[in-house]
């Protein structure tokens, strides 16, 4: 990095989120597909906003691809890109980053492609492999070539290595050898493949479109956009196999309890996506209502931290009575850098993306919804910049319980060390953030909001909380080979 | 243009909203002031996205400028780029489009530079001069050469040919040969200089950094972003002259009635800047309650359409006491197009950025609340969307009466035949739209929200809201020679 | 500059060359006229690599133009690009550099565009203008506004002044108020026009395309690439004007003896252009001639420096009976910069583009053939890179008299002071560079050679020398205003 | 491709050529490495236009790579770029296209890299493997996966699938296994290998700079360009390991014939290349000596067809006593396409690179000499270009042997039904072409120019000719499985 790079602000407030690492789109029958998976890939921009990729398929021009970094509306939304994606079958993905690599390279984005004695095979993955480092260790001993630094290339290699006569047959083997949380889907000549893993930690949902035509997504929103119907949700450890206008389902692994990722509910999916019969809005609005009851307090406003607080800390207004008002506003030009003026800018950082309103809440007793704390960094700016513009009280209340334990599942967490949750209790982490209240939602109250009336089960979660309770539903192995020390029975 | 980009979408929901044409932001006594200039101008962004310009002076390197086409936070945060901006002084300017021009080129892109005998100086305009196309054929009969199709590069030839002695008293003499509404910034060597047209019609506000610093900007929100102290307005009708910290102020115009825009509080304005000592946030709030009570209906969801809605919904809701819920869902990584796929997507221009929350509206009696009517077709798909979703009833408040009439003084509308209110009465309107009702809030209810508690005074009115009244406080000398038929004394 | 910048090697091979600044070539009654003129604007490319810009003209479209930094072929290929300078009716011009900018910017880059009352206008010079400085004072102070730093900008200006009705006369009229070398071509909505200096100083050609098409070039050799047939030379002192077909001339200027510039012979102008009814590079072959029987040596080899050294050094073999041979190998891939590696590489920037032929010269007397000597760097660095090849003796021969004056007629030349003949005798020259013999050719030799038998005429000499011979036919006022030192009667 | 992309003009003068597949350069034990490799591309940048790679070493950052397409004074210049690659060793590559792929893409840009359990190593291959396409399939059916269209990769995965315990054994490994012509250069973590195949097709060279810096490189005028010393070339079947400032040599293949390829002293090599102990240069021009002899005529003028025939020109003119002149301009800003204007051009194609003086060839008898006819197409151009300049008579003299056969040692030539001198008698060729009399240099004769004095030694060739003798020196196995027919023994 030259020195005038380094006088370019990093942008601390989203850095202060937990991250979903993929969203993937699937689309058959359809002419043109490429155009369908880009619109779809635009909804679930939110899962991945680093790089996407495309394959395509055509009878006549066979496989085309496209990886591109950047934003899809700025890539695939070029006519002579577009063009260059021809055909009734295409897969794509967006991403945040890989687990293993430091740097972005154009070989890291997927979907990865493997050519098989039986045709080629096209495989976007959302999830992590948790023993993805030891898989690819045996791999290379074996003789295999990895061309990316992304865990989801093993999937392909162990493909090419199956003794099986058919694609999905040699997905299935695989995925069999494979750890840890994944949503995958495959395009072969002919074929759209979709499989959830046993757990169906990630989310992967099917709709129609037209007399013949099916997409794969991994939320609902991304169905809306193309306007095509919702079907259902891919179950846990099912596979499907569209082909000519007909689904085959099948199960290739164990039975297992599902444990979908709670934190689906709280933060990842986009508010307007359906997840098992009801919107995440809804959830969102009652985890807020939950709240109220939980932590109620007395003040004169509720403010939402825009934009993922809003559903909640309107729900908080409704249950408690408290007028809500948006006493905080969004730069809706999000700008990723700026330079630094010499005159150093106070919490520029979060000035450059948000704004209080201070005739709003001058004098005022403001109660800050927000969904989640990681870091608790921004948590801090964002008290400082409510307090300078004259608020007389500021009460923090959180949509989730405290993140204390790092996520192995595909999402992008910090170090244990790094979370606050994990190194201080609720009243260290008020003192250190600096504000008169801060409540948290309990681990019952989100799943009551999520709509488990009684709350956790705790001999059988629901849900995969992991990051609230350190209870994973699947041991991290690579993580444990590099030391990371599990939550003891008796923690 | 070529066949492959027409199958490119245009984006038919930016296109019915009446368009704020310019932001200008300046910066006197700050070290590196274009890095001021750039936060400044992206916190005005939402005044002019289609390009940016700024031009510094240093005492050694002399002036400097950038004009770029994009969002500022794609340009002006290149280091190289900032580099080649050096010293203590510098303006800016954003713009959507000029009056005139059909197609954009760099040459139009604001502030303009004149090197004069007394040195060089450069001219950022917000506003539209009414009687520019007579001005601008006069100076080429004497002599100009235009190098843009932007009618403000009149105000650089006029101050080239005044005989004043220094720039401010060049400035003043050509402003007093315009007509219309102009807010102008301009940067010599050593100053920075602020006019507002008499009436006041666009806003201009001043503020002070640090020791020795000051800026002028179109809004308060400009300030927030650099951490700036709000002094005051510029008034109607003032110039400040900043120079060595010191402030001068005269009044080079003969005196009139300010008439500032309202339609700055109803939606080109941040809803965190600060107009007249109140939040415009505030302002839209009360237009909600205003709006509740002289057009109360029975319904269970109040839901904004994103995001310039959301204030005066919310405000609706709370003087109706129906809840208030986010039922249309706003995409964030704004795509400007997608290739429309083969199989014509219903409404895929809205649906790239709205998408309706099914499980919440289904079977529910819905309040939309929008902030303007322009041409209509908007409102009539997201009337679609959500009847699609299910929606029961649609019942649209609109948070500022009937638009009618086209502006002449710096916004972009249609002309008066493409609105739909110049076309049809409330009841024509409600039935094309296809809502069960809709209404609008009455001039004297906006008034009111505006703090007007008395209403509109007919006689001397508070604001220039000739877009709703047809009450032009400047006569458009250019379009009355065109034909445009003011209203009559009757209408 | 950044600290990484400054890594980068500048050329030092290319900087030790005088340089043409512009070529300039227009078509009318051709369908699609720009497409020709980027061709021909290829061809004369040698006459300007910084920037080139084209505008044309269509009945329906009017007059659209682009200016672009870089090559013709980079720019003026691309289909969107052309497509948009649609009509039968364009005019180009590229260029090295303006005598008066520091730094590149792309307001400097021609043809200049004015509006008038008549309609616009495009004009594009090739040559310099010795009062343009006076001119421009004078014009700011009579209100015109500079959009370029170029000194071309004043006759667009001076157009926009003058009372004429018509713009070729308009035109005319600017053109005498000007002092200095210029061949102009311009462009109304109707007519092609082209006009020469009255001492014909810089060169301008007239060709015929098909039944109604012609074309205005610099070099004849930008006739040959699109096919049209050379039909004269526009006359020193002449205006034609071509509309429709038809070719009107006239002659608005005093007559003068012609004085064309004879370095066009010796370097600027392609080799394979007609000047006068004689090739280029039979002058230049002549010239080698010349040399031969002016300086001969007893010598093994004949080797050019490339490639402008090439036909004198045939025509040196032919003459003296030595062996011609390609000693030194020009990179046909010119790179403009590399990053020198840490390890300093010895004359690297010769090594990017020349390599001596080790085996071809090893024990050799070398003849070695170039065409002019500037500052004389990089005769130094050739010298040494076929010395260290291991050549025996190395005779430099000169195919033009000593460079000792600093042309202003569009030429870009360095101050007198850099210039090694203004500091040196040819034996001190001989000594500085290092090599066993150095022979420029006599001023007469050349005139011989450029096909005066007589050799140069002192009386009424036939040529612009001035670079040779300090005697200028136009006296260079602004220079001398500040403080440039002719040549006095008895130097 | 789009209707607009159709109207660019391709370029038909240049695929009228054989082209060079490859250039590879590496350097060790030189601080930052990679600067040299980009200069010593630059210099082999006639091996390969289209895409160029670089994988460099460093002991802390370990391996980092770019792969660009373009050219190398393009991409390898910026210090962004090169300040990516650090460390002390460092290969290249630059490529024309690989023998498989139709369309390029970057995945296909060498050079090629693997992690294998002993660490990285990256490979970069000049050649082409003709059993490639059976190793392929093998190599999937045994669960590899190919990331590019390009056969080098076979190299990587027979590399990842040998038991051996270092790179060099594995390299060697591999190697044994493929055929065909190949001189390949690796780079580990501490090493700089380069191998040549056993009949030493490609050249391969190595040179020393510094104390400790050692360079391999196609030619030796890309150690030039770096000032490095020439050592010698690496044998037929050698391979070579440079560590730490030592060279170990091996010989791990049969040793064989050598049969180095003739077609690089006709064309492919820089003239200022030393193959063999004499310089490139020096062969042309004895090639043109031959032809004289050979195929003497009565002519005014002999000219080259720049530039690649112009040492041969040079040769047949100092043999024949006929004077060399440059009839044939070059323009030296090469242009790929420009559009075609409506009007169409004649011979567009050639024009835009070549000009025919034409005072210097009207009433000419003209030899012209070139270096290959292929398809001939060209040829036809280019007489008809010096016919419509006025010559009397044209008389071809080629450079080299009637091309009747494809190459399938990494050089791009056409099917074999393409080639002219496959189809036609040397007199059709003449009155297809259409010119006064053709003349191709007889095998033995291009022997003799190559320093061989008793010609061609049937019995056992001094050289690879089959492209002249169809004499394949390895069976081109994949192309046999698809039908190719090898010339028979009576043929």
């Amino acid at each position: 990095m030259t020195a005038a790079e380094k006088t370019f602000l990093s942008h601390p407030f989203d850095d202060d989120k937990l991250k979903e690492e993929c969203g993937i789109f699937g689309a058959i029958g359809l002419a043109d597909a490429a155009n369908f998976v880009a619109l779809g890939l635009h909804a679930l921009q939110h899962r991945g906003q680093e790089a996407g990729g495309i394959v395509a398929h055509d009878p006549i021009k066979g496989f085309n691809s496209a990886h591109r970094f950047g934003y899809v509306r700025d890539n695939f939304t070029k006519a002579s890109l577009m063009e260059s994606l021809p055909g009734p079958l295409a897969i794509g993905h967006v991403r945040y980053s890989t687990a293993g690599s430091k740097a972005a390279v154009i070989r890291d984005i997927q979907p990865f492609f493997g050519e098989f004695s039986m045709g080629g095979c096209a495989v976007a993955h959302n999830g992590n492999l948790t023993n993805a480092e030891s898989l690819r260790r045996e791999l290379i001993d074996h003789g295999a070539i990895f061309q990316s630094g992304s865990d989801s290339e093993c999937i392909i290699h162990l493909m090419a290595r199956s003794f099986q006569k058919t694609h999905a047959d040699r997905i299935a083997d695989a995925l069999r050898r494979v750890e840890g949380a994944f949503s995958v889907i495959a395009l072969t000549r002919t074929k759209l493949i979709g499989v959830r893993d046993p757990l169906g930690v990630r989310p992967l949902v099917m709709g129609r479109l037209g007399e013949q035509g099916y997409v794969l997504a991994s939320e609902t929103c991304a169905l809306d956009i193309i306007g095509a119907e919702f079907i259902r949700e891919i179950a846990p450890g099912e596979m499907v196999i569209i082909q000519d206008g007909k689904i085959e389902s099948s199960r290739p692994f164990h039975p297992a309890t599902p444990r979908f990722c709670i934190f689906e509910h709280v933060y990842f999916s986009r508010p307007d996506s359906q997840i098992g019969g009801r919107s995440v809005y809804e959830t969102r609005h009652q985890i807020g209502v939950e709240l109220a009851r939980e932590a109620p307090v007395e003040a004169d406003l509720v403010c939402p931290v825009p934009d993922s607080g809003t559903p909640a800390a309107i729900g908080y207004s409704q249950e408690s009575g408290i007028p809500f008002a948006l006493g905080i506003t969004r730069n809706q030009y999000m700008g990723r850098t700026f330079i630094e003026p010499t005159e150093h800018i106070r919490n520029m950082g979060v000035r450059l993306k948000l704004n209080v309103n201070k005739s709003l809440v001058r004098g005022k007793r403001v109660v800050l919804v927000d969904d989640s704390v990681v870091r608790g960094t921004t948590s801090r700016k964002i008290k400082e910049m409510i307090l300078d513009a004259g608020a007389a009280e500021v009460h923090f209340r959180i949509a989730s319980p405290p993140t204390a334990w790092p996520c192995f599942y595909g999402v992008d967490t910090p170090d244990r060390g790094k979370l606050l949750a994990a190194r201080m209790s609720e009243e260290e982490m008020r003192e250190w953030i600096g504000v008169t209240s801060l409540k948290f939602i309990s681990l019952d109250g989100l799943y009551r909001a999520a709509g488990e009336a009684a709350g956790r089960n705790d001999a059988c979660p629901q849900y995969c909380d992991a990051c609230f309770s350190g209870d994973y539903p699947v041991a991290p192995s690579d993580q444990i080979g590099k030391g990371f020390a599990m939550k003891k029975a008796a923690e």
